[in-house]
């Protein structure tokens, strides 16, 4: 185990009707709240009127709405000048990681005299940060419980992250009825999300992590248990609340601290929402098994036949290397069972830029050594273009 | 899953020479400092002079030596007196749980005009409160992440507990290396009481926790996997760093949060504790494999065979009763193969005072509801009762 520094000081406010508490929590940050939220769902389930009245008169209301899922840097700039031009005390964050991370980038920002994709070269830029609170609507990054974002610059075609302790909001409102209204393609993307934070942190090189892995297989099964559940009925509470209370935890540093690496699937997956915009679980549901399968060999082994028998119970077995293949068709089969697309074709990405994406990813992030196996440039080549047809 | 709030505020530094941090963490609260250490092993470590030689004299350091392994109320009051009569800005507790707790109710009691032993009644007495920085010697409580604190009343034969969340310390450094000198005793003790706090928050009558629960699991089986390593290498830094961190996700909301319910071996073992002054954690490792069996029934038995399951490997069979049975007795063993004294007598407990034992536990504590299987005072008498004779 490595040193770490570990604090996870948001106030987190969970289950069914914590939205009564939102003026108490809201009040102690001043007056002059931007609400933040996406593409309007909140206005169809009721949320957002709930929240209107609640605010009432007591709060100066400022609107961003239409925060995109991949959210973009004007974006952040529009929201940058109306906290500035508004002299806002708190943001509002209602959504899910999008929302939540474009909020973390405004609020840098608005004491930010530079360009806010500054903050994607160097996270030491941050400095004052407007305090965030957030009320989530969907299962997925864990923005809700950290200090990282990512932002999407269309111009570049990049799609790069940041963070600071000081951004993850004070307090976030998790209200598993919120979540009922999720489609079943972000219910099913957000799983592998989920998934795959948990992954990106499990399948690293350093040793003796049992606490860390024995939390991460805690909520892969969790994942694995409950989203077929939802996928069947949306308005399942207690699969909901699972699934909500694991998206926090699986990225607030309680899987990753203590260990040294980089992610592998998140830096190419970003290349493919940076170039495609499509949806960032989905993309990383189809990275991840063929990225494991070219990660396997008389190293990693082990490791993957670990995973195999604590998450999908497969019994433990002198052959480790059947145990793993085992391993890796179940991470494929459960996502295909989901009703993932589990090939790029489906989703719109043929082979035309694979080839740059791959360029892209080793500019944008160190692959060839930190990650669990080093990866250059040929071979994430390889894993986009394994990914061009189905596996099994 | 039930409501819940949860916040780890805490800011934890984990690993080897965190200590380098120390002046910088203690600077922001003050120059008065009130010291607190136990039975003096931090002297014969090298800890003390390390601690002494940073704070140099940039600090005022005022001492309160001698915390008891079950802090008592008299210590509280000497603390209290200190912090008030020398202005005490931080309080730095330097050790484990006992330290940490008698710290914890120092903090309180400074501000509070009555009696700190008030606070067992009602933690909500606790009013504003010192900062408390911890240096944590031993893998144990976990007071050193949370707001809960154990006090014992000699005068009373009473041992209870209260909490405040404004009491967990403000910062805790975590340093495996510190724990390398823990007596083997002290260390299996304290691996038992681990094992404790997570038991208490694993069998409980709140469904679909499974995040919790998952969570649970894993911190049990690395408890299980180190123990006998660092027990066999008591430098085995790997190992006494997965049972440090272990001890302190077991008790900081993580494995609670969301679960109704009342604790039952933590009632139990606190009147052992107050009546013969014996170590908490051999008291629990005596109490729980006999609560265990005395709660195993028919609607039990799924819980602890997947205990069994999911912590020892037990191969999953239609024989949950099997499966559960071998649960408890691996319980048992492994306490006993730590080198555990695993009955009563063995602790200089005879059986003279078991029903006044009994009769306490029901009076501090609600014992026939909320608990995971009801207990009546006959039932306490007997559990107390089959902890004379070996199990096995």
């Amino acid at each position: 185990m490595k040193n770490f520094n570990f604090q996870a000081a948001t106030n987190i406010l969970f289950g069914k009707g914590q939205i009564e508490k939102l003026v108490d929590v809201l009040a102690p940050f001043g007056k002059n709240v931007l609400l933040t939220y996406g593409g309007g769902s909140i206005k169809r389930n009721g949320l957002y009127a709930d929240i209107q009245e609640k605010l009432g008169s007591e709060f100066n209301v400022i609107e961003l709405a239409g925060i995109e899922p991949n959210p973009r840097l004007e974006t952040v700039k529009k929201g940058v000048s109306l906290c500035r031009e508004h002299k806002i005390d708190v943001i509002l964050a209602v959504g899910g990681g999008s929302t939540i991370d474009c909020s973390k980038a405004i609020s840098a920002g608005t004491f930010y005299e530079g360009n806010p994709w500054d903050f994607t070269n160097d996270s030491s830029l941050v400095g004052e940060t407007l305090p965030i609170v957030s009320i989530l609507t969907i299962a997925a990054t864990g923005s809700e419980m950290n200090g990282g974002s990512v932002i999407t610059n269309l111009e570049t075609k990049e799609k790069l992250s940041f963070g600071s302790r000081d951004l993850a909001p004070k307090v976030s409102i998790l209200d598993p009825s919120y979540t009922f209204s999720v489609p079943k393609y972000q219910t099913m993307a957000g799983s592998a999300d989920i998934l795959s934070h948990l992954f990106e942190n499990y399948f690293n090189q350093t040793t003796d992590t049992m606490v860390q892995d024995g939390i991460a297989e805690g909520l892969m099964r969790t994942v694995y248990h409950y989203t077929p559940l939802v996928l069947e009925n949306p308005e399942d509470y207690e699969a909901r609340a699972n699934l909500m209370w694991a998206s926090s935890l699986a990225l607030n540093g309680l899987t990753g601290s203590g260990k040294a690496g980089i992610w592998s699937c998140h830096g190419m997956e970003h290349e493919l929402s940076a170039y495609y915009d499509i949806t960032h679980g989905i993309g990383l549901a189809i990275i991840t098994p063929r990225w494991m399968k070219y990660c396997l060999n008389e190293k990693t082994v082990g490791k993957f036949a670990e995973f195999g028998h604590r998450v999908f119970d497969i019994e433990k077995t002198n052959n480790q290397m059947l145990m793993a293949e085992k391993a890796i068709e179940l991470t494929y089969q459960s996502f295909k069972s989901w009703g993932i697309p589990m090939t790029l074709g489906e989703v719109g990405i043929d082979d035309s830029l694979l080839d740059e994406m791959a360029s892209q990813t080793v500019k944008h992030k160190t692959m060839d050594q930190g990650t669990f196996v080093p990866l250059t440039q040929k071979d994430i080549l390889a894993i986009f273009t394994d990914s061009l047809v189905e596996m099994y």
